[in-house]
């Protein structure tokens, strides 16, 4: 006999998790499926592990500086790799064990640890049985991409799914893939003392668009691991070792991280059921305001969208999914301002309307280098660039690129700044601590206020009473 | 013959520069008048120097995280106290020429390298000349306090005055005042391989008035140094050192750092030429939002109002005054909302309205600690405290109070919104990266929005399109 529920949540990661989170206050009929292995992309193998790894690299680092501070003995500094890896585990087993606590280890009969796949609209077939929901959201997240021929070279290529779980660190690494997550990677990985070699088939990193950000981040970053831009990657067997090749550029590794994006989870999930029509990579349309797949009884949220795969989008889109399927008639909001960081030194951060979306006639743009930044001067950190985009009839915030340390403080600070719809006199007139690295921001806001057409009374950063 | 201008300034420090860029936009004619040490008090031994060594006393203190990361050699390091004082030095010179240059050194007879003294309000006597001025501004500064009878002691009772020119730092030393100087300044030298005993009559530090906020502090700093608290000190000599008592406990120490706050520079200024009432500190009334002494045509800015000694304050006030100066009509400008931060580690930020001004009848507090938080469980800082009010009848923010990593940052965030009027459900409708400290302080008003009696519609988070 079928079982039925109001709602189906199909995928217990953070998007689904969130939708649960909704569900739960209107209904007590509803089921969370989930056949993969329990915890959040991003405590397992996602922002937490990397984000370990990058403090650990961080630490080690740092000791490049400590000579002119009067520290001594930094060069004597070791990595122990092993322990370093231990260390990691330990704290991504902390997070992934919060996650379960607060979820799937207190669920009873509505916890399904099976795989799910659409009959219809409102039936889906999980584990040889039916059940009937009057809605169902799809929450079944990603899976980092790996061409097919790079299977043969088993466990020396891995993606971040492995990485973690590594035991010694390989003396010599290619990343293949200077997205986030690539970028991340090579560097902190590079700074634990793998020697590493970054390539990506695209000519721009991390995915900034700003020509000026990037050639920034470009230079800082090359100074620590050599980038190989503009052709894709190669791999051969080399006497029990990876021979690497972009290009005319070569290079004999003992791994490969393969970083080269996600793809949506959907191999095997019947969407050719939902009866509408499936793009390229397997996916429905669906609204992004109300997560809504056309105007079925299903919402789609998180990473499998393959938009924004940042966790407080899915968070959001698991909540607007969640709190949809128990309404009669779908809601739509209003995205979040767009905000994403990488968390390399110097932190990398793209805010608000992408570079490639700004009409050049009405934009001016306002920025700064960091050189001259006192505090940076004192952090030893004075390399960066901050980029601020605006309205230039008016000076409404549009967005911002910054390479940037501390990157991802001043991107909080912006984000909620144009989410707001403040203008570059508005930000002026806010209190800027001295010394801090806000104050780069401030400069860059100056270099931006003189490039807009209609200026307010000065002093501008005053307000009358 | 007497010298005539439009305005003359008396100081050439942060607010008397401020000031001096508003006069010069109006009028060629003024004076810059500076009998003192030039370069800012900030540059010179004030926030500049302060922050390299808390940076170098933060960089050498990390060393005791090492282990747990698999970072080997940290109990090895040392630190060449010669060779940290002189990189102070260095980069506070880096900064003071920094100001210099971009003022004073470039002025001809407009500055004027004296002391001043007031006749009228509006005749100056600098140097046995009269400078008939149509207006002028008081921008003196401050001095730090240091009590009369402990100057017998001379250069064993220093204060930041003299703290950066030491060419070695004393095995063991007393720091008398815990508010954010002599916290900042204690730990640093602490972490620094000083002996450090804190002691303030006062029974709180940093000036903060939130008691849980207070807790947390002393519970964190109290492992790094031990903190006297309620009752004064007294000095003493004890064979060739300095034997400091406070209450019952007693220490003999090398130096004693005096950092008991700081007196305005009006001794000499001639203020009771005015003709206004001065207060017990010598200093008149002036009005807050237009910096106008009385009616006279006189402005007051800068640490020596004796409010607000924060250079962001300075210059905003710097600005004003220098703005009215050339005004017609003295002209009153909103302040800015009240930001302080301590750079201590964690850092401690007071934020909007202060503990003591809230209504409790119609104040909710959000609280987190921040134990759990992973970004900062990875940085291994997860010890402190988010503390923030709102008007309990529709969760309009009022001010925070925070001991926590990265509270400068959020210290930002959170000005900015309560300069702008945001409620507790505006907050959270904006991006909150994951994983960052912003969780915390977004942790914390969940915690305050269930405390808020008007709620909007569920969910909060979301904003109808």
């Amino acid at each position: 006999m079928p079982r039925h529920v109001d709602v189906a949540i199909i995928g217990a990661g953070t998007a689904g998790l969130y939708a649960l989170s909704q569900v739960r206050k209107a209904t007590d009929s509803y089921v969370l499926i989930d056949g993969g292995e329990l915890g959040t992309t991003c405590a397992r193998v996602g922002c937490m592990p990397s984000k370990v790894a990058i403090q650990v690299g961080e630490d080690f680092h740092r000791r490049g500086i400590f000579e002119r501070m009067g520290i001594e003995g930094g060069e004597a500094l070791g990595l122990n790799a092993r322990e370093a890896l231990e260390h990691i585990r330990d704290l991504r087993d902390v997070f992934v064990d919060k996650v379960l606590s607060g979820s799937t280890d207190d669920m009873g009969e509505e916890f399904i640890p099976a795989h799910a796949r659409f009959v219809s609209p409102t039936e889906l077939e999980v584990d040889g049985e039916r059940i009937h929901a009057k809605r169902i959201i799809i929450a079944t997240g990603s899976t980092p991409v790996i061409p097919g021929d790079w299977r043969a070279f088993h466990d020396r290529v891995i993606t971040t799914d492995e990485l973690f779980e590594l035991e010694e660190l390989p003396g010599t690494m290619a990343v293949i893939g200077l997205g986030t997550i690539g970028l991340e990677m090579g560097q902190a990985l590079s700074r634990m003392g793998v020697e590493v070699t970054g390539i990506d088939q695209l000519d721009h990193i991390a995915g900034l668009q700003d020509p000026e950000a990037q050639k920034t981040a470009l230079e800082i970053l090359g100074k620590e691991m050599p980038l190989w831009l503009g052709e894709g990657a190669t791999i051969s067997e080399e006497d029990g070792r990876l021979r690497v090749t972009a290009g005319d550029q070569s290079v004999v590794v003992d791994k490969v991280l393969a970083s080269m994006g996600r793809r949506p989870n959907v191999q095997g999930l019947g969407l050719e059921h939902l009866g509408v029509e499936l793009d390229k990579r397997g996916l429905p349309a669906f609204d992004p305001h109300t997560l809504q797949v056309g105007d079925l009884p299903v919402f789609i949220a998180g990473d499998v969208t393959g938009d924004r795969a940042i966790l407080h989008e899915a968070g959001w889109e698991g909540r607007v999914a969640g709190f949809n399927a128990v309404q009669d008639t779908p809601v739509g909001f209003r995205r979040q301002v767009p905000l994403a960081i990488n968390f390399c030194d110097p932190n990398i951060a793209v805010v608000g309307r992408a570079w490639n979306d700004l009409d050049p006639d009405t934009t001016a743009i306002g920025e700064v280098k960091l050189g001259p930044l006192g505090r940076a001067l004192i952090m030893g950190k004075n390399k960066g660039i901050i980029r601020v985009y605006a309205d230039k009839r008016d000076g409404r915030l549009l967005g911002a690129s910054l390479v940037a340390v501390k990157g991802e403080h001043l991107a909080h600070l912006l984000a909620w700044s144009i989410q707001q719809g403040l203008t570059v006199f508005d930000l002026m007139r806010m209190p800027f601590y001295h010394p801090s690295i806000e104050e780069g921001l401030q400069s860059a806001l100056y270099d931006l206020k003189g490039k807009i057409e209609q200026q307010p009374a000065e002093p501008v950063e005053l307000q009358h009473l």
